[in-house]
C-alpha cells in the first residue's frame, strides 16, 4: 500500500512535512539564472534549465531529512514544452533519491478521460500491446466536483499499482466558502465531500488503519480541519497553507489523528526561498532550505498530540 | 473579444459544433499505426507520432467547415512527454488553419497558481523581462470548485488577451449529480455555480451579447440546460454528451438562445472514429470524419429555433 510506504518515510525521517517544488523563476537564485540564460537565453527553455539546478538542489538538500517533495504542475506547464519536461525530470530525480511524490495536478473529468489522467501518473498505457508508465509519481492531487466516477479510475489504479490519490475538500484560499460551505441539509459541501471521500477510502485501508484516498485540508481552518479529521478517522490528510498561505500551527496540529499520524504538511515558499531571508546570500540557497526544512519539521512535531 | 471571434467562425461556417480532438491511440487508423511504430517502435514516442499524423489529417479535413477543435489534455499527457509535445503541435496547426481552440484541461487552483495555469495557455508569462507564451489557445475549461478566486486571474487574462473560459457547472456523467444536485437553499449546487459564472461573465459582455466567461452544460440532462440557458442568458455552452455519449438532440436544443446562438456542441468519437463504421475502411477516416461532421452540423442547425 502506498500510504504505508508514505507512512514508513514519515516515520523513518521524523518528519510529517511535504516540500512544496512550485518554482517560478523569480524564486531561482540568481546566479542559476544568469547561468542557464547564458546558455539558453531568456526563453521557455532557459527559464526551466534554471529551475531544474534550482529544483536540484533543493532535493539534494532535503531528501534525507523529508520524505515527500510536491510539484506543482502549474508552475511547470507555465514555462511550456520546456517546463513539462524539467516536471519528468524533477520526479524522477526525486524518486531517485527515495523522495515519495505527490504530483500537484488537481486533475478531474468524466470516467473515461479521468481514466487517461490516472494512466499518465499513476497507472499504465497500452501501446498496441505494450505497456508504458507516462509519468509515474507515488500519489496525485484530485477535484470531485464530477463525483465517483470521476474518481473511481484512480481509486483502481491506487489500488493495482499501489498509489494514492488526495482530493480536494475544503481548500485553503478565501473564495473557497462560496461552494464549498453552501449547507445542504445539515452538512456543508466540503462534508459531503468528506462523505464521498470516506467511501472511496473505505475499500482501501492499510496495515496502518489509513487508506488510498486521501483529503486536501487547508490548515487555515481550524474548525474546518477538526470537522474533516473527525469524519475521516482512516483518511490522510495533504495540508497546504503552512508558512506562507499565512496558515498557523493551531490548524496543522487539528489535523493529526491520536497514534502522530493521518497528516502531512506542505510548505513550498517558506523552503524555497529560504534563502532570500538569509545572510550568506543566493549561494547558501540549499543550506537556508534545510535549516527552513528542520525548523518546520520540528514545529509541527511539537504541536503533535 | 474572443467570444465573437467564436461567433464569427460560428456563423461564417453556418456550424455552432466542434470537433474534440482525444486520440487515444486505439482510435488512429492502423497504417498510419504501423507506420509510426515502424519509425520510433510501440513506444510512448510512437504513439504521440501516429495521433499526431490522425490529427493533422483531420484537421485537414474539417478545418472549412467546422469553426473550433477541443483537444482533451487528459489524452495527449497519458503519452508522457511525447504526447505533450504533440499536443502543442496540434494546437499550433489548428490555429495555423483558422480553427478556435478550447483545450480541455479543466483546471482549478488557489490564486497565484491558477494565475500560473492561466499564463500558461490564455496569458503571458515573464522571463526576466522577456515575455512568452508557453501555449497559446483561444479558450480553456475550468473547474470552478475552488471559488471566485480561483477563476479571476483566469479572466483577468481573458480581458487582457482576448480569450475565453468554460466553467463546469452540470457535467454530463452519471454521478455528476451527487455534489451537483445537493439542494442548498432553494438551488442546487450546479445552480450556485451558474450564478457565479453569471457573477464572472457580467463584466465581460462583447458586442453579440455574450461574454468571456461560459459554462459547461452536459446535453443529457434536458431540463437542467433549459435550467442553466434561463439563468445565464449571456453566457456561452460548450456542451459535450453528443452521440458517443449518449446525449440526445433535445438537450442540445436547449442550450441555443433565440438568437440563434449561445451554444457550441461537441463530438468527439463519433467524428473521429467514423471511419470505423464506413465501409471505405481506415484509410478514407478523413473523408468518413468530414462526412460526419456535416451530418452533426446539419442535424444540429436544424434543431435551433
Amino acid at each position: 500500500m502506498s500510504v504505508d510506504m508514505l507512512i514508513k518515510k514519515i516515520k523513518e525521517k521524523g518528519n510529517p512535512s511535504v516540500a512544496g517544488l512550485d518554482p517560478r523563476v523569480e524564486y531561482v537564485p540568481e546566479y542559476i539564472r544568469e547561468k542557464a540564460y547564458k546558455e539558453y537565453g531568456k526563453t521557455l527553455k532557459g527559464a526551466s534549465e534554471a529551475i531544474w539546478e534550482f529544483n536540484k538542489g533543493l532535493i539534494d538538500a532535503l531528501y534525507d531529512i523529508v520524505p515527500a517533495v510536491k510539484p506543482q504542475s502549474a508552475f511547470y506547464e507555465m514555462y511550456g514544452l520546456p517546463g513539462e519536461e524539467v516536471l519528468h525530470r524533477t520526479i524522477e530525480y526525486a524518486r531517485e533519491k527515495g523522495l515519495y511524490v505527490i504530483l500537484d495536478v488537481k486533475r478531474n473529468d468524466i470516467g473515461s478521460t479521468a481514466a487517461a489522467y490516472s494512466a499518465a501518473y499513476l497507472g499504465k498505457v497500452d501501446i498496441d500491446g505494450v505497456s508504458e508508465e507516462p509519468c509515474p509519481v507515488d500519489a496525485v492531487t484530485v477535484n470531485p466536483y464530477l463525483g465517483t466516477d470521476g474518481i473511481k479510475p484512480f481509486v483502481d489504479d491506487c489500488m493495482k499499482y499501489g498509489k494514492m490519490i488526495f482530493a480536494l475538500a475544503r481548500t485553503s484560499n478565501p473564495s473557497s466558502s462560496e461552494l464549498q460551505m453552501l449547507v445542504s441539509g445539515e452538512k456543508m459541501i466540503f462534508e459531503h465531500v468528506a462523505d464521498l471521500i470516506g467511501k472511496w477510502n473505505g475499500g482501501t485501508i492499510g496495515e496502518n488503519g489509513y487508506g488510498a484516498v486521501g483529503a486536501v485540508v487547508g490548515a487555515t481552518h481550524v474548525s474546518d480541519a477538526e470537522t474533516m479529521r473527525a469524519a475521516l478517522k482512516n483518511a490522510y490528510f495533504l495540508v497546504p497553507g503552512y508558512g506562507a498561505q499565512g496558515g498557523g500551527l493551531e490548524g496543522v496540529s487539528k489535523c493529526f489523528n491520536d497514534d502522530g499520524l493521518g497528516a502531512i504538511i506542505n510548505s513550498s515558499r517558506g523552503i524555497m526561498c529560504a534563502y532570500k531571508k538569509s545572510e550568506a546570500g543566493d549561494a547558501a540557497f540549499a543550506d537556508a532550505a534545510r535549516a527552513e526544512a528542520i525548523r518546520m519539521r520540528d514545529e509541527i512535531v511539537s504541536v503533535i498530540k
